[in-house]
């Protein structure tokens, strides 16, 4: 062999092997779900056990695992169960009895939200199924095969017997291509009662709307408890409160101002999808709760779903280069908003103490008071849609503070409207709240 | 000559000239202040005329003329000096007897400040020379040659033959150096009075101070009308109504309510510098209103100071590449905030009624009346500090929105606290803005 043929081959060989690692590295490199299709392991359509996924995919699988075992909180929220009743006791009125007012805990990660749905103590014999709908891996399996409709109408102890696991793969995935997909019967129909099909979406927007399987304002529609997003007006405040108004519904009556009240539910989607920075800026709910990690050569989407404040290098650095910084504007931001949310607190309890004393005479002019109830409904129920949110506003500040700015001032018309209707302006007295704890009035 | 010295020499050559180029461009491209030792002129300290400053700064100088004949609008500000007055008439019954319910314009470029302060209804033969302390280019001499106590006890009238030139370089800029510096000896003692010395503050702090010579909150104090910021406790707005309250100040008497009133002033220093995101990042007020501009080889600060939505591609391009993206951010949250605002003024407009009804009404128990106009001051000079603030809240988003919200809380409590004072539950009527309108009875 000559010289020349020597050289040749020996670059030959080493354009091969640089091609080699080239093509590994790209492969390792590719985002999971292009990997999806090699799966070794067949898993069976809406397959509720997580576990058998998981032999596909050890890495988010067991990242994953750990949302059973998180337990550190952050200033407003994070992953222990801690009581809101006893960190605000302001709720216990707000609330006063509806199941809220006995047992209202922050929320766990998702491995927990099974055990921690059958322990509360808002949930008896009269409880409906439709409560199990965002807790278990079950789901997507039952409701294909018994309907939403059937599904929604069994008794919460009965439909327990079907449902052994807590929220997992099958909740958000297809398991023949592991794409994202809406599996909430109620978000499809919503979806469609306002002419939209998620199947058009872009896996970005995907990113978002999986989690609006579950984290949204629903409510349990008739007798049978349908499971109903009420979003047919849109999914701003207002728009849902007019749906409300619409269709007569209440969540239970107040017990003090007689008032028919509504309970928000962690509008996650809604208040993050109205406008905020991070939505227009092309930001999904996974990019910052489900952040990529590098385990050794491996990357993938950390399914130890939490708060972004748990992890800010990883979570806020993909995008932030200065991750202290903008950590800082998220105190800042959620400080001015838990104060002004205590203070729409304090002003919806007033209304609540003024209705109450409006209603217990007998002489109060009843449409004023009807006036008055409506006010502290619509109050309470923006009230709410921040304070049920998780987020302590950070989701979309302007937004909320706004929300809390309309909700204090109807809560005092509220108020004001109730001595009217009791020609009584002894009911005009603030800070009640205080007062009463002083005086030992209160007892959640 | 030698082949081998001939190229020698013309190598010299070249190196020579690339020098020279190099060096020049190096040159022109250095920022302005380092240029100025270089003046060709020489300016005279506190040289009132700009115009001999501008032989020696001709781009800063021919961009600063163009403040005097802009005329273009955003949408809630802008170059134009239209009438907040006709545009929300609620700002008539709130500012009720004050000067500005007469007139009261949106500002226009420092190059009409003298102009428009001199044609203001608001002046009058009472007015004090204190009126000129942020409209003149001259004062910065003027205080030096007979100190602010003695310019701020002259009349307005008669000060004005002393004052030839509207806001100028002399304003902000030291004649000898270019350096920024603090003209106001409201500001440098404001400053003292925290412990502060601006001559340690870094050049970018600087490019916001020296704002605060003029777009400042500030009041006249005693007989002397002497120019004061009322910074002692701090810059929050609850640290400066503190201060207020505790020297019993006073700009003028509701007619209506009665109520000791406080006018806020233009507090863009207060409200950017208190924990905005831009603040925080480091962002000065020029930086945005005075962005770098080229033109041709020269590059200088733009002295056509504005609104940055009048350029945003260069006031926000210079750090956010999706210029669209940012300033319709901008909207959305400047509507969020006028809209929260505007619901605010109607809760005052409702106090200041439900006050001067329980004035009216001998039996009133005047301690509840005196804490009620309490609630309406502190209300009122809340919102005002956000409303007299030129960014619509842009300058500090969830700030605005928080202090909108306590002040609409506080509005509403004046309320209650005058139908208490007269026990007269008719004073609790909300929206008697539009009634009033509707029958006639608000005449601006």
């Amino acid at each position: 062999m000559n010289k020349y043929a020597l050289i040749s081959l020996v670059g030959v060989i080493v354009l091969l092997a640089a091609a080699l690692v080239g093509t590994l590295i790209f492969m390792q490199n590719r985002p999971v779900e292009s990997r999806a299709i090699q799966a070794i392991y067949d898993v069976a359509p809406m397959e509720p056990n997580s576990e058998l996924w998981g032999r596909n995919f050890p890495n988010q699988y067991s990242s994953f695992l750990r949302t059973r075992s998180n337990t550190v909180d952050t200033t407003y929220g994070g992953s222990s169960k801690f009581s809101h009743l006893e960190k605000d006791p302001r709720q216990v009125i707000l609330f006063a009895s509806y199941g809220f007012s006995l047992e209202y805990n922050d929320d766990r990660g998702h491995e927990n939200a099974l055990t921690d749905v059958r322990e509360i103590k808002r949930v008896n014999e009269t409880t409906p199924g439709t409560c199990y709908s965002c807790k278990s891996s079950d789901n997507p399996g039952l409701w294909a095969e018994m309907g939403m409709e059937a599904y929604d109408k069994m008794k919460f102890s009965e439909l327990g017997e079907h449902i052994d696991y807590s929220i997992g793969c099958s909740n958000c995935h297809e398991a023949e291509t592991m794409r994202l997909i809406v599996t909430n019967p109620a978000l499809e129909e919503a979806l469609e009662a306002q002419g939209k099909d998620w199947r058009t979406f872009s896996r970005q927007e995907m990113r978002s709307l999986v989690c609006a399987n579950c984290h949204v304002e629903y409510y349990f529609k008739g007798d049978g408890k349908y499971l109903t997003f009420p979003w047919q007006n849109g999914t701003k405040v207002e728009e849902m409160y007019e749906y409300y108004t619409e269709v007569e519904f209440k969540d239970w009556e107040h017990p003090e101002a007689l008032t028919p009240m509504l309970k928000a539910q962690h509008p996650e989607y809604e208040m993050y999808t109205a406008g905020s920075t991070h939505f227009n800026a092309g930001v999904a709910c996974a990019d910052c709760h489900m952040p990529y990690v590098r385990d050794g050569a491996a990357k993938y989407s950390d399914h130890n779903i939490r708060s972004p404040l748990l992890q800010p290098e990883r979570a806020c650095g993909q995008c932030h280069n200065d991750v202290n910084s903008v950590t800082t504007r998220v105190s800042l931001i959620q400080e001015q908003v838990y104060n002004t949310k205590i203070a729409t607190e304090d002003a919806i309890v007033d209304a609540i103490n003024a209705i109450k004393g409006a209603t217990a005479n007998p002489t109060s002019d009843q449409t004023l008071l009807l006036e008055a109830r409506e006010l502290h409904r619509q109050s309470q129920f923006y009230w709410d849609f921040v304070s049920a949110e998780n987020s302590m506003g950070f989701h979309n500040p302007e937004y909320v503070l706004k929300i809390l700015a309309e909700s204090t001032n109807l809560a005092r018309q509220a108020q004001m409207k109730a001595a009217q209707a009791a020609n009584d302006p002894s009911l005009l007295e603030t800070d009640t709240y205080y007062l009463n704890q002083e005086a030992g009035a209160v007892t959640p």
